[in-house]
This record gives structure tokens, C-alpha cells and sequence, in this order.
């Protein structure tokens, strides 16, 4: 798979060369590695971390404040019931089987597939085909010797019928899977041992707040319920105008059963989400779509994937809505946000696709969903969703707690309506059912017009009706005419209620900067062992290398004023004054990404002027100290590029190559 | 207690007027309030969370980027072995006592509070003084007024008792205070029932990584353990030299038994902790000490709080660590940019303080340890805790797991040392005890030099010797002649080995926050409704409110503008259309602490000039919009202040005082 995957600069992308050095400048490790790494959970050291911070603050610049979305910080520890409503306890599980005499745990579909997957290589191998291994995985490798041993030839009808397995396997139920297994004699590669049947196991983190055991709770799989919850809250702070936007950055977990390729798939993870919450009848406008609709996107259409296609159409957003390929004004608004979002961290947009969900991916109610996919040497994968999630979630909400969730809003043309009432008698219902009253009343609200014209037909006929309250003992109840009256009424309806839909870009954090880090990635031409992290100055976790040209006491003092400059302008700055030559310097900060060098040399001292290096280009300026400065804060701010700096400081020759 | 406390006007603070403001600017409220909100878990809203990136922003630029941190991002998820080396499983409890017959949960140290307190409470009544309830909380007023109904007077003694009982809570065991429910026959009072004897609550959120039950694992107490376990990746990344620092923001989890004080106690929050790693033979100076020396901070020493005062001392840092009042420079460098960076973010420096900690309130390894506290409504509460840790953690993980969490380093003297080895012949011992020949070794190892000298004599008289080796079976070995040699050996050291110490400032956000938050909350003179919340321009959630005079299409053209240019300088803005006047506009705005308000109005139309309104004064300058937009941003960025402003540009008086 990684052969197809090029860097930048078109060199074959070597993951190996790329996961040492993010080992080398500790961008990031498996956490706890002294008790014996856990599988799914990193570290982010120095450079990823502060990575991470500066990307999170252009996304916090770019949706919350240019959106004037509502930023919400909610709790992660989420009660169960929260959960069971929102469908979390019932539906956020994977399908397992257990290994009864390891104990070990399998993904029952990944099981599967290594398998069959085995098994067709294995049959290549008998049929005398060459297997290259593209894989850097050396297990696989470590497999493919193994079935190269014992290869097995297989039927040309049972070749087909595996094939189409691992083609179908996401459609399949557990079921289905226990009936694979069973059929196909599939069995823990590692011990040869027969499975147990595939059993759903919830993929939430469970726990217990305070000591009673009465408060079960989880960690939250999201932050999208935290927010729906707080949607009353919301609607105050923007005077009751839809639509409006909330916003949140936090950590959400999903307790993988076992964790594969590395950053893309963890157990704790921060997400960046939005909820747009927007009038069901206003055809999902958006009041800034026509700013964007020239604007061209590459998508990828549920029409061409259903055709076996997988080559993007580019076309501008507007035509897009137009023609339905994109459902909504709203939906594409933000398809052209994300995408200006991604150029601006410094995503390679050569490697970035908008992909339409097929139809069994989506959950029931989306109305659409596209995902921007960022190409890295693992593939396609999902960055952000971008989800239609129409009113499901706060429909459930309301109906579970009875705290409307819903916006209340004068008509503009008031209406009258003719309706069927069904009241109780509070003063004789109060003695007679006591703390079932509520209960009573409940039931007689349920009732639907229909119901309610029935049985007052009834109650006319025969004093008297039976009202089912499956909450009461013997689930139902006989009322009498005197303590309930069903009667026709005809009113004036001036408000609407209506429960908003909601649009829901979802970013996962950890992805975006793991595929932007391999974006970055190349090496110098003729030399593969220097490589160079090429993150945007706006990104970049170091901002300037200052290098003195040697070892002299006699640069102490500049150098000090030089850093205190840096510091007054908030310039984040590295000094490395280490023995080695100054484009070995250079050449080992490059891999941390460090966009701009500073060298401080003998002339410095006479005249104050320094030179600054353009860590892509490594070209050369040279300038007063006020000009450096100024430079670098512009670029850093993304106001001015490389090109503009050389095009208007003095070109600076070193002499020779850099080492 | 909240009589004492005043705003930054000296007015008496009102804590419910406050807590109102924050519920009706949406600052923030109890989390998932639909489903009957959780104690202990806090949402922020807009201007809250907003508020607190601004905070940790300039956290961030305060400690990591100047003090040239290693920023660390470290899991929440702990696995179970790593808390228990630091001693979490054992120790981070509260004693809690059941109440069997209800099944409620009580924090062993509250009840008996609670109920002696309320003792103390009804013998004053009894003894006819008036009892002021100075506490808002309706609760405790309740129970005033349940006291007055039911008072009890004490013998003398009985009260003395009861008064030092509260005194000395603090140092009680849990044994202690089953002793003392005993003996005082102290019941829950809302049940009125006995309760069971005090046990030990872990307060940690347990859970389990995974499916199969083997990897039990807790949400982290701190965020300092993931740092400590990273030492070996920090060190590298400084070129093997210290001292240096570390740095995480992250959340952490403490399962409060019964929550109380609102964000002051809570169950998730926010962290910023530092771990400083400095060579314990290096005096723990600081390099930037002087720098600092001479600026004066309140301390509160453990001496004054032994004599029963409670008023610090206003003194130079330089000479709280010359005479030892304060550790070590280290310590002393960080009290101050712990109080710089308060400053910074608008504390109000009378209601600072350092307060160090007595004997019983540090661990057993901690050097010293000052809290930087803050007043609010609530008392003095620690907000920041600065303490040296020595070099615990470090050792215990590197015991537990063997790896070397050390420094190893050339010495500048190398020197002789004799030294007794015990040495196991590898060919003999590996036959012999097959896989327990590693516990032999270790057995070895871990024997002193004098226990080698007593062990080799043995070996000549006897021509065998018995070791202790815990872990085997017996318990002990026989050891011969052939198999192991005890030697005296003479060599020269060139490398030193230690384990530094660490010194940790960490920052509780959430709790910093709140009393900010007090801080800067006041009311206009003669109109107790008009609350202004007085946020430093650098942290206010949102910069500037745009008013127009009042609704005129005309202005539209003129408001867009103005809109896009603040979008330009990336300055946050709110626009206010509504109806009502100006005065109105700004005034409820003043309540979300925006400190600029810029004025579009007919003349705008004509010339391009604004009025720009500062919050806290009410007083206006009147320019154009470049001179309007430069003086926001240079005040948002902390490099000019509304006085600088109000001297430079044209004051501008508006007909009558603002509504």
C-alpha cells in the first residue's frame, strides 16, 4: 500500500525513515513505556504538543471566533442514562471472540479477515505467484514466510466465495460472523484454538462517580450529548436566534478491543466539534454560502463509489447544492470551511478528498454526511465527518427527561385550531389516585386526537372509560365522568415549536496532525538521511534556530539581545550552540521543523545586521535586526511568504553548499 | 465569613447577585441539568471557556515558551501498577462513614463537623447569645433556625472538648474518628440514624482497558505521574543537560465522596503542572535567580501560622532564600513567576498570598512547599501548590521497574573507589537454578558492601554462605565456592549517577478561574444592578461590542466594514442591534466583562470616525478607525493601557451620563 504514497517532493515515502525520526525528536510515544507500553494510548512530546496547540488555536480563530460559534467546555465523566438515550449503551460496541483457553480477545471481523486473507495468499503462493509484501509490518512479512511453507491451493468456487466475504464483511451482523467462523473453520491464527461465538462488547470506558454504586457513568465516545443538552442554555445567549453554532475541543474515548496503526486508531483522543443548529424549514440555508459557492471542491459522490470509482469530481460548491450532490447550503458551506482550514495548517491538498457516505454507513436518521479524507501511507482516512444528524439527538433528549429542547417562536401568521382536550379533575383526582395523579395525566396527554374523540364517544355512552397507565399497577385505569372531561376546543395558535436540525463537523484531532506530520515529510535530494519536517511558519512548534557561527564569548552579549527581542515579540526560538559546523546545525533542527535560522557571525558584531535561512529553500537573507524580526513575525502570521522576504531583504550568498 | 470579603471597590461582595450574573450570562452551570444535574461536574459556556483558553494561553507564554519548556501531553487513562508505585492506590482516599439503613454516603470528617458544630451552635443558642448566620447557603440557615427550636445547653468541659475536636480534625486516622462517632454518639443528621464505622474511599475513577479484564487502570489524580516515566525522552531531548523543566496542561479526576463549594471541588478539572528536574548537589540554584531577587512577595511562614497569625510577611525573594524561609533559589524564582503570571491575568494582587505549609499538610519527602492562595467569598483557597518533591518519584518507578529513570553523567574528578563485588559464575548458576538464576543475581546485587565483606569471610571459613532471596521459594540459598566469588576490587569512577530532584508548581485552572472571576466582579456606584464584570482586555472572552446608534439600513455598509477590519486584526466582537438605548446595551454587556465598546453613529457616516468607550471608566475617545482599531489591539495585547489611550487621542464627551 505505502508504494503508491509519495512525499511532497514525489520520493517513494519510507515509513520506517519517517517513524525513527519522530522517535529521534520525541514527537511522540507509546505513554507508560516503563511498566511495558499500553497499546492505544501515546504521548505527545515538545514538538507534537505544541504542534497541537498551535493548530487547535487556528481552529479556535478560524470556527469559533470568525463563525461567532458558542464555545462550550462539558463534562467527559457522562451518567449512563445519558448514554442509553443518545444510543451509545446499545449501539457503540464491536462484535468480539474470545479465545476460551488464552483468553485473549479478537476482533471478530478482523479476525476474519486475517484469516481469508491468509488463506488467499496461501493460495497464491500454491499457484506459484510471486507475493511481495509491501507491508513495513513485519509480522505480516513474518505470515507471509510462514504461508509460503504451507501453501494451500484452493478451489477456484471457494477462492470466489472468500473473496466475496471480505468484500461484504462490513455489511454483517454478529450472526452473520458466527456463522462465517463456524463454516469456515476459523480459528485464533496465534494458537490454532476454536473461538467462542462473536459476543457485542460496548466500547465505552465504564465507571462509577461517588462511592454508592448508584451513579454509573462512562467517559464520554463524544462531546456532541454534552452539548445537545446545553442547548436551552444556547438559545438564551443568542436571544433565541437560530441558527447558531456551539463549539467544543475536548477528549473523547472509545476503548478499542486491540489497537492497530498507531496515532489513527487510540483510545483517548481529542475531538473539535461543532454543532449547527438550524430551522428544519428554512431549507437549511446559510447566510454566508454565497461568499464561498465559486469555490471547488474535489468530491467524492456516493454515485462514483456505487460504480467502483474512487476518482474525485472537482466542482465548485455551488453547482454542488444545486444539483443535490450536496445536500444543503449549510452542509456545503462548511465542507469549503474545512477544506480552507486544512490549507491553512499546511495540509498538502493534493492528499485531501471530500467522501460521501454510503448509505449503510450512515446512521439512521443523517440526512447526509460527507467525510474529508487526508491520504497518508495508511490510506484514505477520515479526518472530519460532516454529518447531517437532523433532530435525533435532541428529540431523544427531550423525550427521555421532558426538558424541552426545542425552539418557541411566534407565528407569523397565527392560525386557528379545532382540538380534542383531555383534562382531569384536580380536585377529585388528587385524593383518588394520590401519587399516581401525575402518572393519570401523563397517559391522558399521550392520547392522540383521535383516542381522545373515541372516548368521549364512549364516555357519553357509558358514564364511564379505560384509560391504559402502563406505569400504574394492573396497567390500566377506569375514569368517570365526573373526574375527567374530553371535550372539543377551537384556539388561536400563535407560537411554532419546532425541534432544530443539526449539522455537525466533527474533527478528529490526533489524525489530522499524524497525516499532517507525514505531509511535511521528505528528505533532501541526493541525501536521504537528511530530512526535513516542512511545517508552516503558522504551525511550526519552533519558530527560529538562532545559531552562533562558533563557539566565542564574544557573541554573548548580541546573542542575549537577540533573544530578548524574540522574546518581546513572543517568537518562540531554539539556540543551539554546539560544537558541529553550522549546516550540521541547521540540518538536525530541520528535522524538528524550525522554518527560519538566525546566525549570529563576526560581521553581527560590527554592524548588527544578521543573516536568516529559509529552512525549505535554505536560502539566504541578510539584514538589520528590525527587518529580521519584522520578517519573521509576518511569516509567522502567515502575512507574508518566503517569496515575499527574498524578494524585498538582500539575497545572502554563503559560501559553498550547506554541509 | 463572606462579610469580610469585598470587591475591588470595597464593596460588600453579594454572592448570590454574583452566582445570578454567572447562571445568566451563561459562565457556566451544573452539567447534564436535563437529566438532573451531577454534583461535582461543572459546563462553560461561552464566555467562561473562552476565558480560560485565553488564560492558558498566556500560561503557556508565561512558563513554556519563555522559561523554554518541554510541553508534554501524557494519557488520562493510568494502568493500576503505575499508581501504585506512586502510591495513589494506597494513600489518595477520604474516610467516609454508610449510613446502612438509607445507604448514603458521608466524608467521615464532614459529619462529625457538621454535627459537632451544630452542637456548639445550639449550646450558644441555649445560652441565649444571637446567632448570626453570615453564610448565604439557605441550607445552613435551615439549620439555624431547627437549632434555635431545639436547644441543647453543654456542660463547660463538654464544650472545651468539642472546640478542640474541630481543631484537631485535621490530624485524625481514621481509627480516630470512629473513636470519636462513638464516643459522641454523632449520627447522620438527616437520617438521625448510627452510621458504620469510618473506612477508606479510594478517590480515584477505576476502570479497565480493554475486554479482558487484565488491565484494570484509573483516570489520573495528576498529570505529574506521565512526566515523571517520560524522563529518559526529556533528558534527551535537552542534550543530556539539566536542569530542566517539563510542562503538561491537562485534565485530572478525584471522585469527591459528597462535592461541595461549587468550582472549588470538583470531580474533573484542569491542571497546568511543571516538573522541574534539578542536580540535588547543585544547591538547587536557578539560573535566572537574579533576575528576580529583588522583588517582594507575602509570604505567610510556617512559624506565623504556628504563633496563630495568619498575616504575611512583605519581604524580597533574595532574602527569603538567604534566610532559609524559602528552600532554595529554584523554589524562590518560581513564587515569583507564579505571582507575575497572576498579575498578568488581572488577580487582584490584595487578595495574593504564599502561604507555606505546616509539618503535618506536606509528604513525607517533600523539602518545603508554599501554596500561592487566593481570596474569594469562600476564604483563602490554594490555588497553586509549589512544592519540592525531592527525588521520590523518580526513585520509586525506577525501583518498581528497573528502568533507570537517572542521570548518568562524566565526573570532573574522577576517583578511586574499593568496592566488594559478588559475582555469580554464570555457566554454574544458570544449570543450577534454571529461571530463578535472575533472582539470585538480584539477591546479590542488592547486598551492602558490609554484608559482602561479612559474606566472603564466611565463604573462606565454611566454603559456602546462605543468602536471602525473598522471592524464591524457602526464601534462601545455599550458596558454594565454585559458584559465587565475593572480591575486593579497586577501580576508578569516571561517570556520576544520580536521581534529581524535582520541584512542581501546579496550577489548579478551574479554581484560578473562579476566584478571578470574583475578582474582577463589582457594581456601579448607586445602581447595585448594573454589575460590571472588569476583565483584563488580554483574557476578556470577547474584545470589543460593536453598537450601532440605533437600527437605520444606513449604518449597514459602514457596520460591515468595521466587521471585516476587526476580523482582519483577528480581534473578537460582538455587534449589539437590539431596540434599546446605548446606556442599555452597554450596560448588560459590561456583565460579560467586554472592555471596549466602539460606537457607529451618523457622523461615522460622514467622516469615518468611531467612539471608543472603555468599560471600567465609562469615558470615551473619539478617532478614526485605524487610530481605533491600533489602540484596541495594542491594549488586547497588554502593550498599552486605556489611560496611554485616553492621553493620546481625543476624549470624547457624550450628552449625559450613559442610562
Amino acid at each position: 500500500m505505502s508504494s503508491d504514497y509519495k512525499t511532497q517532493k514525489g520520493q517513494d515515502f519510507d515509513r520506517a525513515a519517517f517513524e525513527s525520526l519522530l522517535k529521534r525528536k520525541v514527537f511522540l510515544w507509546q505513554s507508560f513505556e516503563p511498566y511495558g507500553a499500553v497499546k492505544g494510548l501515546f504521548d505527545y512530546g515538545p514538538p507534537l504538543e505544541t504542534l497541537e496547540a498551535e493548530v487547535i488555536n487556528i481552529w479556535r480563530d478560524h470556527f469559533i471566533r470568525t463563525e461567532k460559534m458558542m464555545a462550550l467546555k462539558c463534562s467527559m465523566l457522562t451518567p449512563f442514562e445519558v448514554l442509553k438515550t443518545s444510543g451509545h449503551v446499545d449501539k457503540f460496541a464491536d462484535y468480539m471472540c474470545k479465545d476460551p483457553k488464552t483468553g485473549e480477545i479478537l476482533r471478530s471481523d478482523h479476525l476474519i479477515k486475517d484469516v481469508i486473507e491468509q488463506r488467499l495468499l496461501s493460495d497464491r503462493e500454491a499457484r506459484g505467484e510471486k507475493i511481495e509484501v509491501a507491508e513495513e509490518d513485519p509480522k505480516k512479512k513474518k505470515k507471509a514466510v510462514k504461508a509460503a511453507k504451507t501453501a494451500v491451493k484452493l478451489e477456484d468456487a471457494q477462492r470466489k466465495e472468500y473473496e466475496h466475504m471480505l468484500a461484504t464483511l462490513d455489511d454483517c451482523t454478529g450472526d452473520d460472523m458466527g456463522a462465517l467462523i463456524k463454516k469456515h473453520d476459523i480459528r485464533n491464527p496465534t494458537s490454532g484454538n476454536e473461538v467462542e461465538p462473536p459476543v457485542s462488547v460496548n466500547l465505552m470506558f465504564q465507571t462509577q462517580i461517588g462511592a454508592t454504586g448508584k451513579e454509573p457513568a462512562f467517559l464520554r465516545p463524544e462531546t456532541a450529548q454534552g452539548q445537545f443538552l446545553s442547548f436551552q442554555k444556547l438559545l438564551e445567549y443568542s436571544d433565541g436566534q437560530l441558527p447558531f453554532a456551539s463549539a467544543s475541543i475536548g477528549y473523547s474515548f472509545r476503548n478499542e478491543l486491540s489497537p492497530r496503526s498507531g496515532l489513527l486508531r487510540v483510545r483517548e483522543f481529542l475531538m473539535a466539534e461543532v454543532e449547527h443548529f438550524v430551522d428544519p424549514e428554512s431549507g437549511k440555508r446559510h447566510p454566508k454560502f454565497h461568499t464561498v459557492k465559486d469555490v471547488k471542491l474535489p468530491l467524492l459522490s456516493r454515485k462514483t463509489q456505487n460504480e467502483g470509482g474512487s476518482k474525485p469530481t472537482v466542482i465548485s460548491i455551488g453547482e454542488a447544492v444545486e444539483t443535490k450532490l450536496v445536500d444543503n447550503e449549510t452542509l456545503g458551506y462548511f465542507l469549503v470551511r474545512i477544506m480552507y482550514f486544512m490549507q491553512k495548517i499546511g495540509i498538502d491538498m493534493g492528499k485531501l478528498r471530500f467522501r460521501q457516505h454510503m448509505q449503510n454507513e450512515m446512521a439512521h436518521y443523517a440526512a447526509d454526511c460527507w467525510d474529508c479524507e487526508l491520504q497518508s501511507s495508511y490510506g484514505w482516512i477520515e479526518c472530519v465527518g460532516c454529518a447531517d444528524r437532523s433532530a435525533y439527538d435532541l428529540s431523544v433528549h427531550m423525550k427521555a427527561t421532558g426538558v424541552p429542547l426545542q425552539v418557541r417562536e411566534p407565528l407569523k401568521e397565527p392560525y386557528r385550531v379545532e382540538e380534542w382536550t383531555a383534562a382531569l379533575d384536580k380536585k377529585k383526582s388528587g385524593p383518588k389516585f394520590k401519587k399516581d395523579a401525575g402518572k393519570v395525566q401523563s397517559a391522558l396527554d399521550a392520547l392522540t386526537q383521535d383516542m381522545r374523540e373515541k372516548l368521549s364517544i364512549s364516555m357519553q355512552k357509558e358514564g364511564k372509560v379505560s384509560v391504559d397507565v402502563p406505569e400504574m399497577e394492573g396497567g390500566k385505569v377506569e375514569l368517570e365522568k365526573d373526574i375527567v372531561s374530553f371535550q372539543k376546543e377551537s384556539r388561536i395558535e400563535t407560537m411554532r415549536e419546532y425541534i432544530p436540525n443539526v449539522i455537525e463537523p466533527s474533527f478528529g484531532i490526533g489524525r489530522i496532525l499524524y497525516s499532517l506530520m507525514e505531509h511535511v515529510y521528505w528528505t533532501r535530494e541526493g541525501d536521504a538521511a537528511r530530512s526535513v519536517m516542512s511545517f508552516a511558519p503558522t504551525v511550526a512548534p519552533i519558530k527560529v534556530l538562532v545559531v552562533p557561527l562558533q563557539k566565542d564569548a564574544k557573541f554573548a552579549p548580541l546573542l542575549s539581545h537577540l533573544e530578548q527581542r524574540l522574546d518581546d515579540d513572543a517568537i518562540s526560538f531554539r539556540v543551539d550552540q554546539s560544537g558541529v559546523s553550522i549546516g550540521k546545525r541547521y540540518s538536525r533542527n530541520d528535522e524538528l521543523g524550525i522554518p527560519f535560522g538566525i546566525t549570529v557571525d563576526y560581521q553581527s558584531l560590527e554592524d548588527n545586521s544578521f543573516t536568516l535561512r529559509d529552512r525549505d529553500s535554505t536560502k539566504q537573507v541578510r539584514a538589520s535586526l528590525d527587518q529580521i524580526l519584522e520578517a519573521v513575525a509576518k511569516m509567522c502570521r502567515g502575512k507574508e511568504s518566503w517569496k515575499d522576504v527574498q524578494g524585498r531583504l538582500p539575497v545572502f550568498e554563503s559560501e559553498g553548499k550547506e554541509e
